[in-house]
């Protein structure tokens, strides 16, 4: 099996499927290119929560419980600050700090994001590339009835409770995708769109100019991250609703449109199925649910022996 | 009793001493003015050795091993630096990051050192008044036969082993003295000179402008950090040595001259006596190694005592 896959990522739902594709792929066959617009500065540390997240998963250090932050965490200094009045709401654990300060030290030195993460990935024995998105900063801004929201400030301080009504990622325009995310794409056999939010995890990457043009020249393949009109966790279903279309497997790849030749969904959504291949999309069902990491791989698994039945076999896009 | 004592100090010595009169004398009769010329940047932490030991050991919360650090500490951050190869030569516990982390964050956002201080010492219940000698940045610079080295340099990555042939203090000239730091000065029956470093502990305070001046319109008390020719900890024979001084109770009295009314100095010294009295100080001998707690009260009980036998009572310096 030589196949090499890119996968599109935010933080936990896409953080599974990726380490399910690491654990099934040989090693250095996967690429993740992973969602940098939710970064913040913080504390005066730079936060990148889903680059952190997918590189603690498949690094095998993540807390096995939130599925973001350290397995083993201790929370001495979060309580320091909390005790002397400081800012507590983002989770920052000991050993996660540890490598925050580092990090942030390496970005301060002049060290891009992207270098970091390799060099940390190294550290971690990561047999896959772990690639931020791009090294300049890209911001989403969440646009609802109350105004503008940071990214951060709409999600964790606001609980994603005020209602939505679009979205821009700040900075995009002039943002370069990261060194090793056009090759790793023009690379690939196949791109995974993996079932992360499609709103603010999936569309950030898309809109670093570059990006889309290059996966739209691959096999590319998503997995629905809404299963009986619902997520798994985050506000994806809550922003369809409120931007006016019911949150379906369906409203999903109707979203990607033309991007995909491909698309994993639920059983449990067997009567869109008519829908999504009206699409012009070649589909799978499945159980999409990874509640461990058994499922996380035999997703993995099922995703790439659909791949090479019908896309790897079809070098060219039917709709090209 | 309603003594008013100003204490100068560094870092453990010092805040050993500091610690004895603050729990003899009542709430709010002390200040204690601490050197910052130890002050850096360290994984963009503003790090303040002597400010922090003072604060925590007044505060209840130091690590009682080591004399500086949190107690109960944990060290999983840094271990996680190190384990990505990151600077881990500064001990930072977790719970002392904690503090780091919130104490940069406060002076990013405007606020002063001394504020900050201020605000972390009323959240501790630390009855006393703890102002860094001045809100704008000191170095202490060490000249040594190697050549100029920056204190931290010398001190943990250099291990005090570079001879010294001076000292300077970087910025010293345009920096003021922390807000009430010349008032508490002012409204002091007493200055007493803890037991510190001369050189690069309590010389860097008396540099700051209007803090040599203020304390010289006092009675003015020392506590020798040398016991037959040696520290309980840190360089100060040594650099005596280097200097071409031989180290004694009487070398730190003599160097501290016209600014001291008063000195107390350990038994072990008992031949010094007339030595130190040919100085025109007042003199008084005891036991001034201070163990535990018990010995830190002891002795400052002692030095009020002899203070207000001998000092309060005689209003003005004799040779003035």
């Amino acid at each position: 099996m030589t196949l090499k896959i890119v996968a599109i990522a935010g933080g936990v739902g896409g953080a599974k499927l990726a380490e399910g594709l690491y654990r099934v792929l040989p090693a250095n066959a996967l690429t993740v290119i992973v969602n940098t617009a939710d970064d913040f500065e913080h504390l005066g540390l730079h936060i990148s929560p889903d680059l952190d997240t997918v590189c603690y998963t498949l690094a095998g250090i993540a807390n096995p419980e939130t599925g973001w932050g350290r397995d083993e965490e201790t929370w001495n200094a979060l309580d320091n600050i909390s005790s002397l009045g400081g800012p507590d709401w983002f989770r920052l654990g000991d050993r996660d700090l540890g490598m925050h300060l580092e990090r942030t030290r390496r970005l301060h030195d002049g060290q891009s994001l992207s270098e970091i993460t390799a060099q940390f990935c190294a550290i971690w024995k990561v047999n896959a590339q772990v690639l931020p998105m791009s090294n300049h900063p890209v911001a989403t801004i969440v646009d609802t009835y109350e105004g503008e929201l940071a990214f951060q400030e709409y999600f964790v301080a606001r609980r994603c409770e005020p209602v939505v009504r679009g979205f821009r990622f700040e900075g995009v325009q002039i943002a370069a995708p990261a060194p090793g995310v056009l090759e790793a794409i023009e690379a690939a056999d196949v791109v995974v769109i993996c079932p992360s939010n499609p709103w603010v995890s999936i569309d950030p990457v898309l809109a670093v100019p570059g990006i889309r043009e290059a996966i739209q020249t691959k096999p590319t393949l998503a997995v629905s991250p809404i299963i009986r009109g619902q997520t798994v966790k985050g506000p994806a279903a809550k922003m369809f609703v409120e931007l006016g279309i019911k949150p379906s497997a369906e409203a999903v790849a109707a979203h990607y449109g033309r991007l995909l030749s491909a698309y994993v969904f639920d059983r449990a959504d067997a009567e869109q199925t008519k829908a999504i291949e009206a699409l012009g999309i070649m589909s799978h069902m499945t159980d999409t649910l990874m509640n461990g990491p058994k499922d996380r791989q035999r997703l993995a698994g099922e995703i790439i022996e659909f791949v090479q039945r019908v896309i790897v076999e079809t070098p060219v896009k039917s709709y090209l």
